[in-house]
Formats: structure tokens, sequence, C-alpha cells
């Protein structure tokens, strides 16, 4: 039997949606659930989904404005959402929601070689965006695994990081000024186009990383660089884990600025042997990619590198001398994720410890999966310091899933222990709410808590996300 | 006659003043006017500079504590110090406050050349971490001109930027954590020691460049990177402005990643060779002078940007082969300031335009210098867009320093026309402050606004500056 209550919010829901559609033009406003359905949930894989009310698709900022007033006029929450390619659950809907997907706000507005920045709406894919400004001989460097379908608007939501990173920073670092509307309507301009700027508080990066929770993102002006030559790659295999950690630090400390330094740990690179044979030997226990972008120097500096790897123990090192081995040094790196899904379900981790602290880590894992009966596989962006523990379980076992869960807050936990924080690059989202406040202390997070409810005091925007 | 009033507060202020006597230690307050004088003004020059209550010279963070939870109490505004370098009027005081001078917490805490952090207390000196971080090996970029006497508080205070900024950019980019005693006294940690981290909002970058308005820094983490080796120097002369420009822009464009490009304009470069004959020809317009830091290039790198400045009609082009070549060809730049205060009392301004208006910006400083009827000479740091805008006047004639003023305010406007910034890293303090709103625009102000009312609800830190 359906209450009287839930009929008396439906029947308010659908009288608030009339005058949405009424205010928008009519291909914008979606409620079928034949096609909202697809709108539920990002790519986490865990975490409540909600039913939303309606789905939004705005072309303008003028429309995100106009959905914003509505939201607020009605009390209804609004989620923002890119491609879905999240891994926190930070674009799942929540019941009787508005989802306010960006995608067709997607256009390219400005590409400027002088000044090198790019003007952009939130729904451009950030390969769509790299390929562009490659033509234009410039450089957008944030490559987050999933640049190929993620979106800049949700690159800024998350504070994207990715492979290159360790060489060229995260999203943030790539960010001069958005357009935000707020959760009133109203739209708020940050920071700026120049290559620097103080005057007052820096707002972009308030707004960068806050996953949707303090305004929607319409526009962005992204700092460009002039494009790198491409890079030259060196891969080793280690016989034991200390040794590729030591010579992963010795190459951070060289000066020789590698444009990509990844680790993948025992179980990752026989998740990928079994894939497919790239001749890694069945004992190794670690194995790292690096790559120099350096022009004229990146054969000098990736041959550097396998000597410093040789040096710390490694029993195989492969230098690239072209672009084409190079992709293929690189191919057990990009096949880690697919590989290991061979293999189980996977709740991907996303913690950052100081990269003094790694060893700690790794052997803390391992303490995990035996505490909790699982397998935990670790691919890193190591020179980072951020790893992404991967618990990998049998979907169709209830107790096994529980303890993948349970396995994962510990792991949190573990990275909290050891100096780090609980997502490098990921986002809190849902998945990692409850240790939040640890991580922050409690001054941080009620301050945190309390500028959210100055950009939203109502609590529409993304609630149950992130703070 | 001295107003009952006055005789009141002054009573009040010294109570208070014993209050805070006995809770902190003999040597830390000062009450004495020839102690107190030396604190009430910055390097600005403008702007008032009021009468403090005492000066605080703590040496802890819980004394900082001590003294904002005082000055709560009471009611006294607050006033954070570094080394006064600033040049806004950012750390001038005002009537009835309390100074608090962090010079006395200069200890460098720690340097990890694995994790390539330095943590730091606020009041030690750029040069000095700058030089201790080298001894590791080490580099600390943001280098502001005043870097042998300004601190990394102040630094943090105003996101200090400086010479090698256009290719390591600006303070802001180098903090990854920081402790704040807010207004109240509760003392905030932001950020993280890790390379990445996304977990909450980024109040670190909230407070760099906060202008002490939101809080006092007691302590930072700082990211740090491997040395680059020495940097080779290239220098070019021209015979017209758009010529030296066209350089710049090519050589931003070139990938040749310049660890310095700064612009001397014609005035400048008559003031530095008419205190030192240096071989600039008097017909100079313009002077370039770039550098390359790149590991085993720099050598190339020079001679091609060398090239650039010839082929864009450079009618002198030299280029340094070693590094004390280097150093004299930087002597240009380095004097400039102290050439420029030869010929006149100066008021240096701080505008920031898209490089690709440039050629507008110097345009528009002529055509204010002849409606003023003043002097502007413009260094810049060319490839950043960042430049100095000088008003060289003779202090000695009250209207002529009124012309002055009214040109430094019609120079900020300038530069918001074309899309600038009215600092681009000096800071608001107190000389930026009447246009402060029409840059960020309503909402933006607004926000900025609420968001210093709700880390400092009395209104106690830093007042009359920035917003």
């Amino acid at each position: 039997m359906v209450s009287e209550r839930a009929v008396g919010e439906r029947a308010v829901g659908e009288r608030a949606v009339g005058e949405l559609r009424a205010a928008l033009p009519a291909d914008v406003v979606l409620t079928d659930p034949a096609s909202t359905d697809a709108y539920r949930r990002d790519h986490a894989g865990f975490g409540p989904a909600g039913v939303p009310l309606c789905v939004v698709r705005p072309t303008s900022t003028e429309q995100v404005q106009e959905v914003l007033r509505w939201a607020t006029r009605h009390r209804v929450p609004v989620v923002p959402q890119g491609a879905r390619s999240g891994l926190s659950g930070g674009a799942n809907a929540v019941d009787g929601c508005v989802v306010v997907s960006m995608t067709r706000m997607d256009r390219i507005l400005e590409i400027d070689p002088v000044d090198q920045v790019a003007v952009v709406e939130p729904g451009v894919v950030n390969a769509v965006l790299s390929r562009a400004v490659l033509e234009e001989g410039l450089f957008y460097p944030p490559d987050p695994s999933s640049w190929e379908i993620s979106t800049i608007g949700g690159n800024i939501a998350t504070n994207a990081g990715g492979l290159c990173c360790v060489k060229y920073g995260v999203t943030t670092d790539y960010v001069r000024g958005l357009d935000v509307v707020l959760a009133d309507g109203r739209l708020l301009r940050t920071g700026r186009r120049t290559a620097k700027g103080v005057a007052g508080l820096d707002l972009t990066r308030l707004v960068v990383g806050s996953e949707g929770t303090l305004g929607v993102v319409t526009r962005a002006t992204l700092s460009l660089r002039p494009a790198p030559p491409p890079a030259l790659t060196v891969a080793a295999v280690f016989g034991a884990v200390p040794a590729a950690l030591a010579a992963a630090n010795r190459i951070m400390s060289s000066g020789l600025s590698p444009s990509l330094l990844e680790y993948l740990d025992a179980t990752t690179v026989a998740a990928v042997q079994a894939l497919r044979d790239m001749g890694l030997p069945p004992d190794a226990r670690a194995m790292l990619i690096a790559q120099s972008d350096r022009a004229g120097l990146a054969e000098q500096d990736v041959a550097e590198m396998g000597r410093i790897c040789a040096d710390e123990g490694a029993v195989d090192v492969a230098v690239a001398s072209d672009a084409e081995e190079s992709a293929l040094l690189l191919t057990a790196r990009r096949m880690a994720i697919t590989a290991l899904e061979q293999i189980g379900t996977l709740l991907v981790d996303d913690v950052a410890v100081p990269r003094a602290r790694l060893a700690d880590l790794l052997a803390g894992l391992e303490r995990i999966a035996g505490e909790r009966d699982v397998r935990i596989a670790c691919p890193a962006h190591v020179g980072d310091g951020n790893t992404h523990p991967t618990v990998v379980f049998d979907p169709t076992d209830p107790a096994a899933a529980e303890r993948a869960q349970l396995a994962f807050a510990d792991v949190m936990r573990l990275g909290l222990s050891l100096g780090g924080t609980i997502t490098g690059e990921h986002g809190v989202g849902q998945l990692k709410r409850s240790l939040l406040r640890t991580e922050l202390g409690e001054v941080s997070h009620d301050l945190q808590r309390s500028i959210k409810d100055l950009f939203d005091p109502l609590g529409i925007l993304n609630p149950g996300k992130a703070l």
C-alpha cells in the first residue's frame, strides 16, 4: 500500500517538474525512467543510488541558472554529473533529486596559443580537449585514466590526477578561472585569465575538488603549456618490493624529472601476464614503468633510469628506443584494471602516503589481506605516493563482498596512520565520507561545513556526498 | 585637550595589555614606542600607518593562540607581520592594534629529501630556506625580489611570485599544508604532507594570499624539487618595443621553457646605464633578459633564445657562456629599482595582463604618463604578463605626489580594461582596495566577504586590508 504522504510528495514533484518543463526547451528535461535510469550512478559500483525526480541536460549557463533557481524554490536536491566515470559515488543520484548532466555543454570556446589558455564548457571530454590543443602545439597535462571518456567538469569536481601528475601536477594546477552557478542561481565568476593574480581569496581552487557541493561549473579557463616531445619509456621487473621502491625514490631524487613513474605489484603483474603474454617472469614481485619527455634528453634519461633500476637489483630492464616500443612497455600499466577484472570484482581505493612510507603501506596491505581474507592488488602512481589498493573479490559471495568493504575501510585507516590521505585523486564521494572528519580534524571539518553552508544554505547541492 | 573617551580607551588598553603581559614571557610583548614604532609600516611608502597598542613577538604556536584569544576577548585588531617587505601596505599597523611579528618563529623544522618537503615556521627568511634546501640538492622555487629579507610567512600571506615563476609557478604552488591560528585562538590544520590529496575543500590555498585576514600562519609544509643546474643567461637590446614583445611571445611558445624572462623598458634601461656603464645604447627602447636552467640544454637554449631575439630585430644580443657572465647579464634587472630610485621616489604598481595585451598596456602607460604629467617606467616579468609600472616622481613636490597616485589608480584601471588584474603578486593590502570589488564583481566580492566573516566574525584580523 502506498502511503498518503508518498502520494502527496509525488504530486508535489510532478507539479514542480511541470514548472521546470515550462521554463526550459522540451529536450532539456527527462522524466521517463527508461531514460533517467542511466543517470543514477557513476563507476563506483558500491554505495546507494537514488531515483531522480528528473534529469536535465542544459545547453547554456542561463538554463543551469534556471534549474538552480527552481531547485531552490522547491528545495529539490541537485546532483551535477559529467560522464559518471567517477569512482567514489560522487555523481550518484539521490531520491527525488534533479540530476544536472553537463555533457551537452561540450564546446571548446577558445584556444589561445599566445596566452596558452583554453576556455571550455564543462562537458568537453578531456581527450577531445587534449587533442584539440595538441593541434596548436599545446598541452593540457591532467590525464586521469578515464581521460578518453571523462569530462573537464568532472575532472574539476574531483580535482582529477592521472599518470603525468608526477611531473605536471593535477587539475587544480591548470584551472585559472571558473564560472559557477550557485545554489540560488546567481553566477559566480572566479579567478582570472592571466598567468598570475592575487586579488582576493582563491575561490577557484576552493571550487576545484568540491565534488559538486558548492555550485555547478559552467565554464573554465585552463592553463596550457607548449607540447613536449613524445615520451620514451623504460620498464623494469624486480624480484623484491624494497628494490623497486628504492629505485623509484632514486629516480625521483635524480633530477631526471620523469613524466610518468608507475608501480605494479605482483598480483597485478601476474594478472596482466595471464591476460596477455608479455614475457613477464612468474616470480616478478614488482614492476616499475617510467617515462621521460625531456626534449633532446629522453633517450639518455630512460637509459639512466634503467641503470638506476638495474643498480637497485632489477632482474629485467627494457628501454624503449622509439614511440612504438614506448607504448608497448606502457601496455602493462594500461591493462592493469582490465587484467584484475578477469579474476574478480574490484573495489579500487585511492590512498596517498608520503613516498617514504610506501614500504609500510605495502606491508600493511598484506596484513589486511590476511586478516580480512581478501586479495589486494596495488597498482600505484609511485612517484606521487598515490596508490590504488584494489580489493579483488567474488561478487557472487555476499560474505566476500562484505569482507572486501571492511578491507577497503582498513586500507583508508592504514593510509591515515602513515601520515597519508584517504583520497589522492578520486574524491570522497559517498565511499570515503566515514573517515573524512578523522582526516581533516574537527576544526577544519567544521569550518569546511560552514563554508558549504555559506554557498548552499538549503543544503540542496549534492547532499550526502563529500562533506 | 584629550577627550574623556580617549583617556578611557587608553585605560582599557593598558589594563588589557597588562593581562597579555601576565600570560606571556616578558620579552614577547613590546609597548615602548621607541621599540614599537619600527613595526608600524611595510615598504609600500603610501597609505596610513596606525599606532599599535603593543607588538608581540611570539616564539610558539601556543603563544600565538594566547594572543588571538586575548584579542578576541578584548576586540583588539590583530595585524600579522613578517619582514614588512610588502609593497601594498598589507602589514601596516592600525590604531590600537596588536602587531603580531612572526620573525622569531624562524626555525626550519625539517627538510625531507625523500619526500621533498620542508616543514618550517613562518618567520624563516626565504633565502635562508632556499640555501638550506640547496645543501640537500633541493630547490624551493618561489623567489620574490625581496627573497633575501622576506619571510616565508609573508610570502604565503601575499602568495608571492618572483623571477622564476615563469617556469616554476608561485608560492601557492609549493604550499601543501598550513597550521593557522584562527581569530578565536583555535588551531586549524589544513592540507597534507603527501604530493596529492583531494579530501575536503582546499583551505590551504584559501589561506595562501589572504593577507593575514583569515588567521595567523604558524607552520607550513612546503614542496621542494630536485635542484636544477645553474642557469645561463641571454640579454637582448631592442630598438622598438613591439620587436621585444614579439620575441618574448616566441620564446614562450618555443617549448624552450625559460626559467626567467624579464623585460626592461627604455626608462629603466637608461636609469640602469646612468647608474653604471653597462654599454647599453642610448637609443635602447627595450631589453629582454632570459635564462634557461635545463640540464644539458641550457647552452643551446640561450643560443636559440638569442637567435629568436635577433630574428625579431634585436640590435644587440649577448649570450653568456658561464655562470659568471650570466650573473653579469642579470645585473641590469637586479639594479632596476635602485637605478630608478636615483631619479625620483617610486610608486610601484603590479598589474598583470594576458601576454597578448602587453603592447596595449605599454601604449596605455604612455598615454597615462602624458595625461598625468608623470614618468612611468615599466620593468616586467614579461613571460607571465606581470608588469610593474613604476611611477617616478619628485617627493618634495606635493602636486607631483598627488599626480603620481592618480596615475597609479589609472594604471590599475587600464590593467582591468585589458582583461588583467590589479595585482599579479604584491597583494591588495591598503593600496589596491578601491578597485578590488570592481575586479572581483559583486557576487564574488560578497561571497569572499562572507567567508572572511566566517573565519573572523568580530573583524579583528588585519582590518582595512584586502577585502
